[in-house]
């Protein structure tokens, strides 16, 4: 085992993966240090919608990053599909964001005037509009935001193609690895100390997720992030129930492959129990039947779980620590880790090579000021 | 491969392992055909309640002949034990079956008069007495019948046990291999054709359960049974939610080891598909929260189904073909397959051995009197 | 339940189910009885190798045939994906044919001598070069026949896309459904008695795999095809050990997506036992180990096998019935019912409009004389 | 949650569960934290074998420890089952350590002197009582020694049941709980911190296994425990190849209910890495087959691992920190947590109790002297 690395990845989920394979392209030595599988956690359990206007409903600095993110998958998907021969799985045919209720369809009109304004297409479709496209969807609701441009990938894929891409490109894995804790000294990150030993590294990135703020507790700063359980489950259908995404508030039903729908997700605070319980899944299951009756004749394939790493305010952490020079985090996605994973292996790499100065609004210096814990 | 046999049983599920063990105890030669595992179907899926006095709730030659089999299982237990080392998981911390309507708990008690009159103990539980033996049962609830002499097995391991007690006494078992054809002359059954070649035998017995009416078909005779499926899920708690098992209308919970509780059952008549579906698995949860609450909150392991033989009257065909000497069927249990294994396998072989002349309201000339389909 | 169609075909593996989406395609009303699930057999169980000049060595009519069926691949591909969305995974970074001894590497420059005449691309690389394309397999080989046209694809994918793009052009599936016999009368089949009562149609295939004799048997006919198990593994590496296929006497190893390596498969002849031996699987791990020492570092994922047919003679059973018309056979192609799939769907349906009117060396009238079993 | 407790134990494995059991029993308030699920590291995986004298062949503490323990099974397998219901699966069919070397003869012989000696039972079979006894073990056996009174367990039962049984006293369980840090202070330990909150307690005691050394460093105190994976596999067979459990050098096959075999286990030091590899299994499947050759046809059901704490002196380390007061250890039991578990459990509440001044040979003050990393 080599002891010395330009940088060192923490943390084997999609954004440690994706930063990983931004350094390693740009030609640095990187090592990955993940204490189970690659994408075993929340990067293995998402649904990989890349909901950039389905999700982000507010004109915030986050919008604007996801629509960057989004707009660099096409190309990604070709270059990891080149190298790796990986294929992610990306697919758009479009993402329904449904209305079941007059104010519910205000809204989605108004959120539809604004994202047309950023520039982006949404529009209302009617009930009638929408039975023409998705024949099953339930006929109590009122109509739909439908969103082209939100498609999807398979997001277990997405992280091991960026890993493999990461291999190829030089990068080392250790799976099954313990980061016992960091080396500092003189307000500077230094290396790790791990089962395998210390390892030494010119820049160290902590990508670990609602783990990240344990790590970061040895620096003395309390990242503001907490764990968000998130269920799911999948069924088989040879039917052909729904072509795009049908979202509504509170469950979403992601069509896959060979008849798989995801059924997702419930939203569990404070918790890092992975256990997935029969109050998570009968109420999808509930929901998802309001959505699409159909549902209810499907096979039951299986039911997961994700940890989540939701902050305080919302935003991902991105960038150098305030006070320890060296350490860089890249953690807080919550449910957009998938969508953010290009835009956020590429600010990372930036931000290393001083091609970025500043990763603005989600810079750490905001924790003990606005997001405190 | 031996080409003939005393006996060769048709069918690797509960009855014909049980029957198979009877019939070699007694010296038989004995050859068990099963077209894929043992345990596979029905009898692998169940959730291995005795409830000869829950299930069977009037006063009809079943009731008899269940609390007869029921009786059988401690001797047997220890007789499996001994003999092949498997722990059937015979319990007996009693059955609860609940009333939530005054018209449910008038019921419950005339069937605790008439059991009593018959012999059995079955009492009265109020509420109050209820929640001191069960304290996680929902608080709507009215009180129960308390059946102290239902006990519960491990389903799988007691068709195992029987079969691996067979082999002991020198019977073969053939699985994953097809009966394809029966050999019949003379109004006689001699043999079977399967994938491996012909087989003889004096005596043939059918024992496949929902599958029996297609075999039997080739000798002229439509046995009224129909397949009907019935879907169970397991969740794991670490809660003592249940000692007993909770029993009501259209839903059972079942305490096994290790924290593990099954819930059953769906009852979808006419279909072969064991497919596990949403609708089935979330009315099950719904219901199992109704009766005991903190179900909600334990994890969801499984779910399965199994395809369970109905017939017409409600009865188990059990004896020989009416017009086909040397051909035995014992199919019919539906819901009760367990129950009654022990006494089924006692009543096959007393029939062969001529200990027995007739097996009464079991016999297979009722069809096309009353029970023809 | 609609009762009459154009066609049925009886069992939904691979070339059931391209024959089903032929026959849509062409306007047909199609249904497509299944006993189990789709793709639940040899299908599902295949490593999907496409390798028409792997393992097809002789100058006889499946060497032709199976190179028109793999060249129907890339346009296939996208009318599917484009059809249904699902992605079959096909991909071409060739295959290597090795050679451990002398004497093998004498017969494949043979091979590649004769293929080359046919017109089809092989080489021979030397041990140099096969280094330099796959630097993890075996020192101890002496060279390979590299050929870049035999690709593969993921076998159960390609299943379902045949069955969702019939259904997406009428035709219905019945899974879970036994045929119990055919309706036979006037030297014709008229229909078939399933679990759902009859069903009838101008045309019946049998498409069923090393099941097919047995409903065959009913028309007198004994169809020379026997069972062979073949046992297969699946490990897990994140080191890019091979990006082509290997292939050696007796053994395989495919590169799939996300690090899967299927090593395959054992040959165990006369069996529908669908279990997975110790003795199967150690010996697949030692030939592998062999090929690429690198294997044994990897993780193993999981164990199947699935049931292959062979026909006495090496050919399938390709068209209608010597002596019953309507009734069409598919069945008996062994090792290659993937890669002969496109063009199996294609003959069957030629035949039954008329456009072909001999399956040539694959017709069912060479029975009884030179492979009558 | 309540913050305060009499004890904590940390670990939710089969040494943490039934020290919480003693704990409980003796009328503390006990909490055992555990970062996933109960028995979900090396006392899921072990193979339950209680082998006080096939595994400990020299006059050391430890072999005195060991009959201690076995010793207490039974009497604990009827407080378990009456308390819990939960049937651990404690079995006494003997153990045969083969001999397949004259040598290996010799030096069993030897060893049954000595156990003899010590007061127990242990005794040489030739290879024809062998075969009488075992007759599916291969013919190049010369011999075995038998011991009688080495039985198993099922690991896994018998951790859940100590966990429920200190439930039953009160003790409550955190699964999925994370410890980041120990609260210690002036030479002593007061607490821990949690993803849930600081939590007190009067006693702490550290049962993490392999991970042992990482929570413990923070005292300053290097402890010499290492990692080690052992991988097993499962196979089942309807044949009643062994009845005793077979033991040899390198191999263990030890029969469980319902026809499952557990072949162990590989010896992989310094490792964390569970991945079961391809060498690991193979290689124990070779071996299997020697020792017997039946095995080659039975099937494989899974393979999994286990990392097992190997201390520098073999011996485990149970008993107060050195310098850290109310801080205890029990860990490091390599093969053997199962069968040490009982005398575990009771050792580390009598030495809080005052029962126990010292744990003598397993005392941690040994700890830089002679077993100092």
């Amino acid at each position: 085992m080599k002891k010395t690395y330009d940088a060192i990845v923490i943390g084997g989920g999609i954004n440690g993966c994706s930063i990983a394979y931004q350094l390693a392209k740009r030609g640095r030595s990187v090592a990955v240090i993940e204490k189970g599988r690659l994408a075993d956690k929340a990067s293995g359990a998402a649904a990989g919608m890349l909901g950039a206007q389905t999700e982000l409903t507010d004109d915030g600095p986050l919008f604007e990053f996801a629509r960057k993110s989004r707009a660099m998958f096409p190309e990604l998907a070709r270059e990891l599909e080149e190298l790796t021969g990986v294929h992610i799985g990306l697919q758009n045919r479009g993402m329904y964001r449904v209305a079941a209720t007059e104010k519910e369809a205000i809204e989605l009109k108004k959120l539809i005037e604004f994202q047309t304004k950023s520039g982006e297409t949404a529009k209302w479709v009617s009930f009638q509009e929408l039975m023409e496209q998705e024949p099953h969807v339930s006929s109590s609701l009122i109509g739909a935001m439908f969103i082209p441009n939100d498609g999807q990938v398979d997001a277990r894929e997405l992280t091991i193609a960026f890993a493999k891409a990461a291999m190829l490109n030089g990068a080392e894995f250790y799976e099954f690895t313990n980061v016992n804790d960091l080396i500092l000294g003189n307000e500077k990150a230094h290396g790790i100390q791990t089962d395998l030993g210390p390892m030494y590294a010119e820049s160290i990135v902590i990508a670990t997720g609602a783990w990240s703020p344990f790590l970061i507790e040895k620096t003395g700063l309390t990242l503001p992030i907490s764990p968000v359980k998130g269920e799911c489950l999948s069924v088989l259908t040879n039917k052909p129930l729904i072509k795009g995404t049908v979202f509504s508030h509170g469950c979403y039903i992601v069509p896959k492959k060979s008849g798989r729908l995801i059924i997702g997700a419930t939203v569990k605070p404070d918790t890092f129990d992975e256990r997935v319980t029969v109050d998570g899944i009968s109420s999808l299951m509930e929901k998802a039947k309001r959505l699409v009756p159909g549902i209810g004749e499907s096979e039951l394939e299986r039911a997961w779980s994700g940890i989540r790493p939701l902050s305080k305010d919302g935003l991902p952490f991105l960038g150098e620590h305030p006070s320890c020079r060296n350490l860089y985090i890249a953690a807080g996605h919550f449910r957009n880790g998938i969508l953010l994973s290009p835009a956020t292996g590429e600010l990372i790499a930036d931000l290393m090579d001083g091609k970025s100065k500043d990763s603005g609004p989600f810079r750490l210096s905001r924790i003990n000021s606005s997001v405190s814990a």
